[in-house]
């Protein structure tokens, strides 16, 4: 395990729906529209979840691109995703918190045959760590500084 | 399904490790570090991803916070996780792309008892989002544009 790379955020809450995220040397903020009870300074935390899957379907897909000799001439990466707000506004306990599936539709504009492209698609998935994130069990461990330890 | 909520991203590749995102009227860079192979001009995949997380935890936390009556001075949430890169630049097929765990750390100011802060962090976990998206298996579709259709 020594090779693996460690990643890290840090959040300060600046209100209940606004959060300054630091990323090494980088900041975002992520708010929430009025519609969920923000002041709208930022992205939503969905809305980074999907920005960050395509950041990641583009990585992988150039990176595999090249090593297959496959030309792309240009990416363009649309996602998208229905959530039911019942179960985070508490009023529901049936349906699943975040999105129930989500759709990503890429526009390619390659010489390369349908068949490649296909395939190309299929090992990105599989080596894409924010598909991997998504598509599977991920375990979480918890830990709260200055009140309670949870594991 | 009819209160379902659609949130969509468009990513338009700059390179093969930079994508501009937009997400209504918000916009923002996803990048690599030189040590990925980037150009280093803004978060990457990951960080993103980290940073979704802990936006979506300080909204549904205060959210039940306020809720059941629980004061909360401040909220820092730090998260980070490791990944072994060997799956996503190919030479490994065993160990999986993305994050093998991850790990959120609260630093939370509340004179609330330990074992309200305990439950609350459990309740927050069930209802956030992109928790629920992480924890759990998601049902992804593809499609492409102008090659081939996947489902």
């Amino acid at each position: 395990m020594s090779n693996n790379l460690n990643f890290s955020i840090q959040g300060k809450s600046l209100s209940p729906t606004k959060l300054d995220v630091k990323a090494r040397q980088f900041s975002f903020i992520v708010d929430e529209p009025p519609l969920l009870g923000g002041s709208d300074e930022g992205a939503n935390p969905v809305e980074y979840l999907l920005g960050s899957y395509a950041g990641c379907l583009n990585v992988v897909f150039y990176l595999i691109a090249r090593e297959e000799g496959i030309n792309i001439n240009s990416l363009i990466i649309n996602i998208d995703g229905n959530i039911d707000p019942s179960k985070l506004f508490g009023t529901s306990k049936i349906n699943r918190a975040g999105f129930h599936n989500i759709n990503v539709q890429l526009d390619i504009d390659s010489d390369a045959p349908d068949f490649v492209i296909t395939e190309l698609i299929s090992k990105v998935k599989d080596r894409c760590p924010v598909n991997d994130n998504l598509s599977n069990i991920t375990q979480i461990n918890y830990s709260v500084t200055n009140s309670v330890l949870l594991t």
